[in-house]
């Protein structure tokens, strides 16, 4: 039995509609789990023989989660990012190589250890800024064997850092050369076929798509989801990045867990979205990467109770970026989010994308994930740029 | 005797027009300084009993130098970022105390261990990511005492870490309230009497001003120059960052180091620059943070021959930034700067930004500030956002 003291709690609880901060707070941890929090001076006697913290009147609160990452991945791509800036057009570019299939060919030629090696970095990048739960998306193998080596790799990243891993099926991210002229034979023998021996091998938590117009189709994406559904595999959908295809009113009527992107949403998709309960996770990172000038719906999503997530969006392409302290200034600057709102985005509310109802507040029975920093107020988090103040983070009861 | 090999050294040689690559490269310090640096093979015979240390193929740049940072000042501004995105208006703010006259009364409340306690945490995140040399102001003291009780920080922090400490007098940042009447009197016996008195007790290396309509005015600030130039104290300018005041052209026929922001800078501005080599110092952190939309004129400082260099500007206003990696790919991903342009802005020019003509280069006599870097191209120090690749730091020839 551990008890943290002389914290402030920032609980994130929902009914305080902000911070639900708790000044002089305590919080018991039992069996991985919170047990008890409230303010130290009404902490129950039973407690009196916990192992004792002084956190020195330092800020709790839950630990951060990366809901929306592309972690795993080969190669990089900073030579074409240097190209483009060098004012390289796109088929200078394609033709030299790059562009997502360049990921997808170094993602294919890389094995295991390899892919391993090249995200742990970028993951450890995350973790000493207070992330405790990541989802990684498969999505550059574009066949079975290299989709599921990228989940494996995933998996792997769970059991080697002190982090809950959920992994997404991404085969549906782009079409691969080899089918370029037979999408539905693409779908079918992998996306399909991929998700459900990858379901099997006990490798997938949920099914992702990238529904565009350079991508897939609302249809296709709704075929897939069917599929899903029929194996218990909770969906998602990329929507709305580039232009408003109803993919998030499609993905909401499946159920979906959220809708990422979502630049281009219109009314009817936040009005399922809202209907459904399906979370808005909104990428900035890539909208300032990509200089994008569309705005999402920030205040029709608030008017209408959507939740709204943020993540980071780590990819090779459009985000190659691996700091969610950064990603919730950027929700602030760029989104004109509250500093509330962003820390909710990446607690409560990303914790609701990823299906997970244990994490994301601090309450009792909840997973004792916590991220201690060496701050005075909450806003904090969301104000300053490039600058870490974690004092310390604990996963699942343990100090990390 | 010294001797790094297997390394990629990026000299930032003028004449490359790009990052001057030496591939297999291996470079050699005695006293301090480079004394040799070349390809590995070319080695000279004298070397041969040098401490040989294998870098592993890791790539070397010069340390990174910003060249213009607020990095010491009280309080911080989380809550007045916070009030702003919850919809309060300025005179809201104002009201509550917020703007630059809460910085300023915080930084006259607190004393030196104060000013240093908390300037600490920021200088290390930025000496965390290789920088060597820094640049800080005054100017959040706006009296005698204040100010030079700032540069007194600002030095200590240069004996207390491994840094070069360049110090500029910025009393001439705004009007205290108690001199709102009564501008000249401000400049007399506050901006002038203050750096006559700073220049005496060797605690000003350069002199700096805030020249926009909300501050002081181009006369304003060539008269205090006028003054510095008295000194023999090179000047640098805030200038044309909210209009075109026609500030960067004084500056520059004042013989200005720099003139600094300039997102209004127009060709007479820009002609004058060229003429006086006066440096462009861009902060795209503040641009971020503002959401300004009016860019710097980078195509015609690149045509005229303007070094251009970037700064992080880490100021609790208006850029809170930390992180000059980050700078460099805001400067590419805001203001398309190339990668080669971003590196050579915080080491080449960065150092003749500040005046310092012995670093920011990889060249025999230069000062051994170096940073080594876990990459394989350098353009990846520019792509990657919220990422540090360091894995050590060299500073005048000592390992960090
Ligand atoms: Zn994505
Ligand atoms: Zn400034």
């Amino acid at each position: 039995m551990q008890l943290l003291y002389h914290a402030q709690l920032v609980t994130m609880d929902e009914k305080s509609g902000g911070y639900g901060l708790i000044e002089q707070g305590a919080l018991a941890i039992e069996a991985g789990r919170i047990s008890w929090i409230g303010v130290e001076t009404d902490l129950p006697e039973r407690y009196a023989d916990a192992t004792r913290h002084d956190l020195g009147g330092r800020l709790v609160t839950p630990g951060l989660i990366d809901c929306h990452t592309h972690i795993v991945f080969g190669g990089d791509r900073a030579r074409e990012f240097e190209m483009r800036l060098e004012g390289a057009s796109y088929e200078e570019i394609a033709r030299a190589g790059g562009g997502i299939l360049s990921s997808v060919r170094a993602t294919r030629e890389a094995d295991e250890e390899a892919l391993l090696a090249s995200a742990l970095p970028r993951v450890d990048a995350l973790l000493a800024e207070g992330v405790t739960t990541l989802e990684i998306k498969s999505g550059y193998g574009l066949d079975i064997d290299s989709e599921l080596k990228m989940l494996r790799v995933a998996r792997r990243i769970g059991q080697l850092r002190k982090v809950t891993v959920r992994t997404t099926w991404l085969a549906a991210h782009a079409l691969p050369p080899e089918y370029k002229d037979d999408r539905a034979g693409y779908i079918r023998e992998v996306v399909i076929a991929g998700m459900e021996r990858g379901h099997a091998e006990g490798l997938i938590d949920a099914v992702d798509g990238f529904c565009e117009g350079i991508a897939f189709t609302r249809e296709e994406m709704a075929g897939i989801f069917d599929r899903a559904a029929k194996l218990g595999l909770p969906v998602k959908l990329h929507a709305e990045q580039l232009s408003d295809l109803g993919g998030a009113a499609m993905a909401a009527q499946h159920g979906a867990l959220s809708a990422d992107h979502l630049e281009y949403l219109g009314p009817d998709g936040i009005k399922a979205m809202a209907a459904h309960g399906t979370v808005a996770v909104l990428l900035p990172g890539a909208f300032y990467t990509l200089r994008e000038t569309q705005y999402p719906p920030m205040q029709a999503l608030r008017d209408a109770g959507v939740p709204i997530a943020l993540a980071t969006d780590c990819n090779p392409g459009t985000s190659p970026l691996t700091s969610l302290l950064l990603t919730m200034n950027m929700g602030a600057t760029l989104f004109r989010m509250t500093p509330s709102e962003c820390l909710a985005g990446v607690t409560r509310h990303a914790a609701h994308a990823l299906g997970l109802a244990d994490r994301g507040r601090l309450a009792p029975g909840m997973r004792a994930d916590l991220a201690v920093w060496d701050i005075r107020h909450p806003a904090e988090l969301t104000y300053r740029i490039g600058f870490n103040p974690l004092h310390a983070c604990i996963v699942g009861g343990e100090l990390v």
